[in-house]
């Protein structure tokens, strides 16, 4: 067997292509052997960018797992593969992820894992049963350097008893419609967006913390045509957990300056933010009209460097058998919260859960 | 007749104080003549602090308006009273507010009018029959020169049209257990806290938006006691307009570093916020642990210059017979919102308005 | 005798109006009573926002002394004048100031006291001889909310042993030529601008430290004509001290967004920086080229409330007989030190100090 | 030949190896091949993170030349090497590169090439007689994106003509004495220190601006000791160029809260600024005290990524035979200027140039 972790990544799309680079150029331990797309000018892009270092590029999701988990002989041939990266679209992650486990495979799987809960369910039910195997879906934010460091402040008791938690993904304005397009499939921006905020909030929580009550709002301000997915380019949403915890979300899709993910976590003895400042370069224009910062214009300006340490604990975890940092289930807690944020959005209503977490019936 | 404005405070208290040495000391058109307070200690200090310069105290507040509004004869005289600054305990701002009206006097009152909307009404109906006199609910917020920068650069266009509003009051943790007592009177968190975080939603959206919905969530982290008072120490709110705009709100009784009230406008082509980041005074101090910023301590650190504009504003509006920067009926919308959101904490439940802005029965 | 300071300012330039309206409006023990200007543009502006308020305008300095010099009577009566602020151009600031000393008046003079060391020194000495009259030079830093937040943390240990100081004045880029002009009498960048640092690096370190060598460099980068006065439009002085402590200084005419002095002291434990990231108000503006913060444009914009409180502390200690907070000395030891940066600026060489701070021969 | 640059590295002490791990981790078109060192401990840290990775070690500089610059076979093989980096101690720096050098590889050179000008001048010598090998002398804030960014934005006009530049180099407190012991080999705190201040300002200003005058100040707070080697531990140096331009320096050997390298560049219509706040992570801690942020404690903790981009870029370079972004004898200017303010430090006088940058005889 391989010293290094013979990876594969599925879907060349935009993340896909990081994700990509990210195991050939910045994972030392992993060797990235494969890759998987339909999509011709993704085939392009791979000739171009991993083939020539000796990344093979197949069109057919089953012939690769088929081609490269033939036993290992060495590090240049065809074979031994062990952890795929599931990047393709959202709506085959799911299937994509289980043919994966079911092939014997470690898995990072891009989230959502679906936006349908009961076909994410089945991921997680599936990866249950391949304890052996890794499966991870990437909340990239648990992997950042910042949120690490409120993490451990927190535990280390320097807020005190956490209680209230307030956290963002606010995306650039961006005018083309793309997000009206993206609508149809993404879940809604609570799932699309806010999953990642409410994936720390259970971090910051506990992921057992049972929910007592979710509502939301949301506007259409600049992108109407988003109504006819049910969706808005603006989202609040306020979730009630028992214990007296509360965590409220915002998502837009109309920041001006750029992206703005931030967070604050509020305890009995004291707070801590994170991001609340956000950082392009360390550079201040002084011009006339004032002193000026530019802020990272995306996703992954602001958190490249976290899914370089993703896909290295990935690695790590695959080759030396260590645990994941964050537990499956996690991903489809979130989901969960995500949607039923998304329902309430659409209805207009609050929804109540008993002291289990237990959904309770409309009055 | 004077040509300074000749006024009276009733009570001494915290604010009372302020106001006081506000009207004495830092209001060059106005004269404080007189000053009303039934306690003891008050009066001790209004001895020490405001008769040597001349103003008169009573411990009767009916006394006060008989003895000073007798004609004018000159300014060391008793005579020609033609302001009174209500800033005793709240149960009494109403009743004192419409007497001091009834009196012929132009009224500047603390906020809130009242905790009881009616009684509050009653006000406003009051100042609707006496047109000539100037009568101020002082929501300290509007004259602070950062919210004037904002509501300039809002109307100028600079974030397009503002569908997002956020806003916080938060108070420095105070362990003595003074807001449990206080909780008894104050109406509630949001009605005391974010009622200035309601009218400066109003201000920014304009007041007459109609509401669609209130729901409101909190909890008790540093006083439980507060429970009896059908109270929290955390709030969040949540007030969805009709026409595609959001105010949400936060307060808290037990932040650490200090005082920390900010807001962000969020439109559709930039956002603002004020106060994002606190400034006690313009020293850093770079220590071994890191840099480190002290903020203001409580409410009056933060706005201190607001309340003597405020003053000063009041004054000008009543010798120069100039409207009011902002509308009595406003305090009352405020307090309608403040209070709904306070019936939704207690209550669990959303609450809906039609496009009209009427409250629906419950479903 | 008047239980409030009767104050009589003159000169009515751009800092004479603002001292007439801060002990007008903004100084509650002081009655400002006079006020000399023989320009006609000064006097139509104190027809229209002194006279009003009872202040008697001369045309004639002289005059003014004699006429409000005589005994006091009552508060609307002449006489009883017991301090003057002398707010004229620099070059009549000493002659007018030591006059005032002589009619038994307190005196705040504004900085500098003369941009010649000897006429300074004859307005030290003149002062001597009358030590029950108080006599300021106002360095506004001083008297600023920020500045001794920092003295008092400094006193308290914060950043142990202070060895390093680095400070800047700078202005806001005026393309008028204003500068040109002034710098005919403003005695050089160094004794114009950087004489306000120089002031608060004797207070940081001591009065009494000896100088051990000044040296200074500068460029005209915009105002080439200010060589025609010796001048720049940037400069860097650097002093060093007996005792191992250096001061460097800055000033510059040419800030794009507005006015930016600030101000660190480097101790042997931690640093503190005073104005490090200039605050106009609190707003941010977030848009789309990224997040913009103004800054105040001008001295005033900076340090209005400093000039406010020198005012009110001026006229308690004149009152109360209190000590005032800076010594007269210190006025002249900050100009000593300017006048030599700017005469190492002219000359290019660096000029030394013996242990007692002594002016050693050239080499 | 091999599609990978085979690289050696010559010293594993503290810089030597960081450059060893991003060459192998982080570079992905380099293979490190070979390291050299002949200390224990540093031979033992490569046994157990180098060796695995198929790098081989060698303890003597030559052998490993002699052994590795055999012809190529395969990437498994001995032989090939293309590139040495040399991060051994500061005094055999230049021999090294120079055998390196007529050895026909490529160089990384650690700065700086020499304390001593003489010795540094003929590596620059021996580098121009092999143009087709790339000679570097690694000034890490050249490839940090933030000073990119304000270079690039200086180049756009953003701030008019660059007339005064700032610079500061300030390591955290370290009370073990190992500063003093380092001084004896260092060069001095402007030649150890500000010398990337020095790059930085030629940079911006323009490699060919001629000097016009040198000073320099410092004191021993922390560290008298330091004396011993005609060092200090706060130096201020003050550097005059022909053309109306003025670079200023400030160094430290004692900050409490971390390394805090910064930057300002003046200009006609604006200024930049690089790292006025600096950035540990993006939280910050709001606690009883107020708001704290955390810093990078050391250079390599602000300075990581420029590192790895240095390493990609000289990577580059060499493969593809693309210029390299700064000349080299660009670090021999720098660590003239570095060795000149020494000199002036020590002396305590100033020193003077022609219109030519010609240093002209003392006075």
């Amino acid at each position: 067997m391989s010293r290094f972790l013979r990876v594969a990544v599925a879907g060349l799309g935009r993340m896909g292509k990081r994700h990509a680079l990210h195991f050939l150029q910045s994972t030392p331990r992993a060797h990235l052997v494969a890759a998987f797309t339909p999509d011709p000018a993704e085939i392009a892009w791979a000739k171009e960018h991993l083939e020539p270092f000796g990344v093979r590029i197949y069109t057919d999701y089953t012939a690769l797992i088929a081609a490269e988990t033939k036993p290992f002989t060495d590090e240049d041939s065809v074979g031994g593969l062990q952890a795929m990266v599931v990047a393709t679209a959202t709506t085959v992650h799911a299937e994509e992820t289980i043919e994966a486990i079911e092939a014997g495979l470690h898995v990072l799987c891009e989230k959502p894992l679906s936006t349908n809960i009961e076909i994410a369910a089945k991921v997680v039910e599936t990866a249950q049963k391949y304890p052996k195997q890794k499966v991870l879906c990437g909340f990239s934010r648990r992997f950042d350097t910042s949120y690490r460091d409120a993490k451990a402040k927190v535990e280390s008791g320097a807020i005190g008893n956490p209680a209230i938690f307030r956290s963002q993904t606010c995306d650039k304005l961006d005018p083309s419609g793309f997000f009206v397009a993206y609508a149809e499939f993404s879940g809604g921006i609570f799932v699309d967006c806010n999953i990642h905020d409410i994936d720390l909030a259970l971090w910051f929580f506990g992921d057992e913390t049972p929910i007592k009550s979710i509502s939301a709002v949301g506007v259409t301000a600049v992108q109407p045509d988003l109504a006819k997915h049910g969706d808005v380019d603006n989202g609040v949403g306020v979730v009630e957990f028992w214990g007296n915890k509360i965590a409220y979300f915002y998502s837009s899709r109309m920041m001006a300056s750029g992206q703005h993910d931030m967070t604050e976590i509020i305890g009995t003895e004291g707070k801590i933010t994170v991001n609340q400042n956000p950082i392009g370069t360390l550079v201040d224009l002084w011009e006339a009209t004032g002193i000026r910062k530019e802020i990272p214009q995306d996703y992954y300006g602001r958190f490249r460097e976290a899914f370089i340490t993703e896909a290295n604990e990935f690695t790590e975890a695959c080759l030396d058998d260590k645990p994941l940092k964050s537990r499956l289930q996690g991903a489809l807690s979130a989901l969960v919260i995500g949607s039923v944020l998304q329902e309430s959005l659409r209805s207009g209503k609050k929804i109540y859960f008993d002291e289990k977490g237990q959904r309770l019936p409309e009055a």
